[in-house]
């Protein structure tokens, strides 16, 4: 396996468009092993040590920033984070002087937000650094998909032959596209649900179904992962009101209930409860919100680690190495 | 002493109100060790190492926040600032959900400020990592309190018996409040001094006195904590100008030097010079302002120490436990 | 050599105008073995292991405070950053009471940029930890210039007699009066080209050329340092407009192209390309603007180490020992 390589995943990771099942599932393995560190009492291995890493957040954030921060930490890598408020940004700089920038200041890794579809790979491109995509405008947002199916995968026990239901903003959501490519690709089935005026035309082609009417969807998913509505949608008119949206895509216990088989429900946060998701099923128990959460310090543990050139099978090697 | 306890102040600091005298004299015993530490050239300790703490600011704030920083880097965690410029919280996520995002990503300790009273309770029911509250609105700031304490401690050699005068605005005061509790429990005499408009009214059922005179105040105490005027106040018809203020409840070296003894002056700062406090009083042999920052950081790691689970005795072999 | 004191620079860098050419040769002979630190996999030495430092910056900065801050973690100190948003200076508390706190938390070093010329100097004569400028006013920016330096001597393999032009914007430019200190204390030949409203009346008396044209100017230089027009000055009436700012002192290839001889081409960034640079000489085979951000690393590196007492022909040892 080359320098630098890992499972083969090339220098970046960018989406999850461009990999195929085995390096998916490569890096769910690769995640296992880290899940442990943060149970710990001493949640840190020298993995990363030395090396420097950027987050780079042109968009606000704080659950993809920390989550990236506390993984980055726990391998000891030293971080710097850059937000545009207080930024060269404001000074105008392009993002490929930017790039250049860090890149003379020899960091080993750049994580990047930004609000531009294409962003992360742009950088990518002009950078030796590995970069990693956290989210780049409506396009990717490939670890949030990984931590999704390592959830899935925890949840049911296996991804392929299981049937995941997308519901709400497909059309505009990162979080929609990566989890379909990543999906597809291990092997599930995969549907989506919403207004019509939210799903892309097309997405048929793809071998995606398409619900209609939220009931349908539970009836036929093991499977539901709720995507958070830009509120900014409805000024948009692409729905109603919040209230009439709620009352016929918001996920409600009852509805789980009228379902005859059990169904898991994810969503990547943060929550607008009463709108897309009730709090008796955010915290009921179908929810596996929070166990997203925790997976997601383990999956970015395991892509830092693979791009870093770590091998998949020294994963366990390596979590025990403490300092 | 049970695990996680240390002087079995139990999970969380959040106010003094709950704490009893010997349990606030110990974090003040406890703190004594490590001044020392940052005293050293090489100002760290592996007590924390391996920790993840947040520092969760939801109202702006540098004094309190670096101070739990370098607290908190100098016992070598790993910290994280997440402030509400830039964070989930202007998508309006609930302080709710942003607790349990905290804990599925097994983070140990909280540091949190909030604009409302009850948010550190709040979030330490909610959790099982350790909650330090560093300020919840008008209610409680105890670590304030703590290192004000310490350093009354350190000027007059004890607090029982002693005389301490808290000057200004009492009712808005998160910082008189924990003063008020700490004192008492450490069995010091207690009064206050302020604009009427400014102070809660009952107060002297909790047995503290209120003078109208800053004079007599000043003749009657052994130390006076004067609090930061919140320029606000003005606009809300509290205090007739800053002029007038200054006239009638500023603390002035020619009024010190009327009492027949000495007056200690503390100042929780940010200080308005020329307002609650003239520069030759703030900057004079009366003024141990910069003690308190100094004793701030002590007090903090103390805290730190003891909620993870530190034993008070065993502090003084901590401090030398160079990495 | 006195403790702290390193190459006899004293407690702090505030501008090259006080240093003499020995000292300046001084601290760019140190920054040499810390070139190679950040070429290795592990960027990590422990030189400032238990230091703490603030970055103090009340003006925004990307690549001046990231590139402090690698450096602080690659000779392994603590940092704290504070910012003017979220800080205690929207409470209007003034620089010596922030500097006073800073000191009682026992702090080792501050890097401070400040809208105002001598604040560095100003809290450096308040308090004892050192003192690094990292941008004062129009006044110095002495890191910058040290960057630049370097550059110029790796690009040429000497400064002494060297003829190096600075164009743009003199008046108002930190940078500018920072490089002529140190170009002219390295025995260099220094002039400067710009729009006459841009150029302090008087600069010949310090032994400084004006070129009113570029191409004039282009023709007697070896090295251009292009600064960095600060778009405010159109409004401010000192420059016709952007398109006719760039047709008259816009550095660009065809007038390089003209000369009879190589010219080295400096910017500190953020360019505005098109403007006072085109991005044919920045991305050009003339342009070393991309050194600069990596010398400046390693200047900051030598900076940091040289005030902390190191002694420059210790710097060679100091960057074997890895953790």
């Amino acid at each position: 396996m080359s320098d630098g390589a890992g499972l083969a995943l090339g220098k970046d990771l960018i989406g999850l468009e461009t990999l195929d099942g085995d390096q998916i599932r490569g890096i769910l393995d690769t995640a296992e092993p880290f899940k442990e560190i943060s149970e710990r009492k001493v949640k840190k291995v020298p993995v990363l040590r030395g090396k420097t890493i950027v987050n780079l957040f042109f968009e606000p954030s704080t659950r993809t920033r920390i989550s990236f921060e506390f993984a980055e930490k726990r391998l000891s890598a030293d971080t710097v984070n850059i937000s545009s408020t207080g930024s060269s940004v404001v000074k105008g700089e392009t993002l490929v002087d930017t790039a250049r920038n860090l890149e003379a200041m020899r960091i080993d890794m750049v994580v990047i937000r930004h609000g531009s579809a294409g962003a992360a790979q742009f950088l990518a491109d002009r950078i030796p650094s590995n970069v990693i995509n956290a989210g780049d405008g409506p396009h990717e947002h490939p670890t949030q998909a990984l931590l999704d199916l390592l959830t899935i995968r925890d949840s049911l026990g296996s991804i392929e032959g299981r049937r995941i239901c997308i519901v709400g903003d497909i059309l505009h959501s990162r979080v929609a596209r990566s989890n379909i490519w990543g999906l597809l690709k291990c092997g599930a089935e995969v549907a989506v649900c919403g207004p019509k005026t939210l799903i892309p035309s097309g997405i048929e082609e793809l071998g995606v179904r398409y619900f209609t009417s939220l009931d349908e969807a539970i009836e036929w998913a093991e499977v539901l992962n709720v995507l958070r509505l830009q509120l900014e949608r409805m000024s948009g008119g692409y729905v109603p009101s919040l209230r009439e949206y709620n009352r016929v895509f918001g996920v409600k216990q009852k509805r789980l209930d009228r379902a005859n088989h059990d169904v898991v429900v994810l969503h990547p946060g943060p929550m607008n409860r009463g709108v897309e998701i009730d709090s008796d099923v955010a915290d009921g128990p179908n929810s596996v919100i929070l166990d997203q959460v925790t997976n997601g310090v383990a999956v970015r543990m395991a892509v830092l680690y693979l791009l870093a050139g770590g091998q998949p099978e020294m994963a366990e090697a390596a979590k025990r190495g403490g300092e």
